[in-house]
């Protein structure tokens, strides 16, 4: 029955989509983790201009330890995901913004033999669980590596 | 021995501070949960204006089970923890703005006998791990009931 359904779902996908949409990013192979909504908030953040977001980046149990006991590199195992939504004005506080609808889902892998020639690091970004173009994950590392590159390439710090 | 250091700690406290200082809030004798850091994310939210705040509301998992199930009124035993941080543009990405230094701690706790006139909330209110005075106890609930009454007293939605 579920491979009936999952027939049916293939059938009904508007054909604008493209062949490099797929839940597993490009270059990378980098897949949206089981469970990440459950882990721990490594800190918030706010992403002003036209992304005019808020989110809030977690961590696996391995990134967690990491961040805790101030260990760099982050061991093999280490995962982040940043969630990101819309920065809305909440309708019952005045000057207070909320989140509104989820933008993006953005993953860090930490296998430093796999992801060898990128720091040790795989990067996924998805949009409603799908993996976005291989030209937007050609500028992953390069952003990385241009500004944190002495933080093991993560910008997230643990918010106490 | 730890009753010894206990001791030399009270001894130690500055005579500045007033009696109403404390580990548990006036009013609700609220004290800031063990573990409440490892909690899950509910949401990130900013607050603007004189706090220049960037905030992570957490919950319990009696809390978070009521949020993913669409559960209101809370359950007793429901905590929510809300961090708060100074909002400071990151010095390695313009335009996002991290978290600066912690400001408060702020926590709710569902016991609908114990806080019965507070519909059913109790309420605390932290700084660096101390709580703060019984007046701005007193301005909790009025607000919580004045803008979020129908959702239970509770600003916070999840993030999905």
């Amino acid at each position: 029955m579920l491979c009936v359904a999952a027939a049916c779902a293939v059938a009904l996908i508007p054909i604008t989509l493209s062949a490099v949409e797929d839940d597993s990013s490009p270059i990378f192979g980098v897949r949206i983790p089981v469970g990440y909504r459950q882990w721990e908030l490594i800190a918030p953040s706010h992403e002003t201009g036209s992304f005019n977001e808020l989110r809030g980046i977690l961590g696996n149990p391995i990134a967690l330890k990491a961040y805790r006991e101030g260990t760099l590199p982050f061991p093999d195992g280490a995962i982040l995901a940043k969630l990101a939504w819309k920065r809305e004005p909440s309708t019952e506080f005045p000057g207070a913004f909320v989140p509104g609808h989820a933008t993006t889902v953005q993953i860090m892998v930490k296998d430093s033999r796999k992801y060898e020639a990128t720091g040790g690091w795989g990067f996924g970004r998805f949009i409603d669980g799908m993996a976005v173009d291989r030209a937007q994950h050609e500028t992953c590392f390069a952003c990385h590596q241009a500004n944190v590159k002495d933080h093991d390439y993560v910008f997230t710090r643990f918010a106490p």
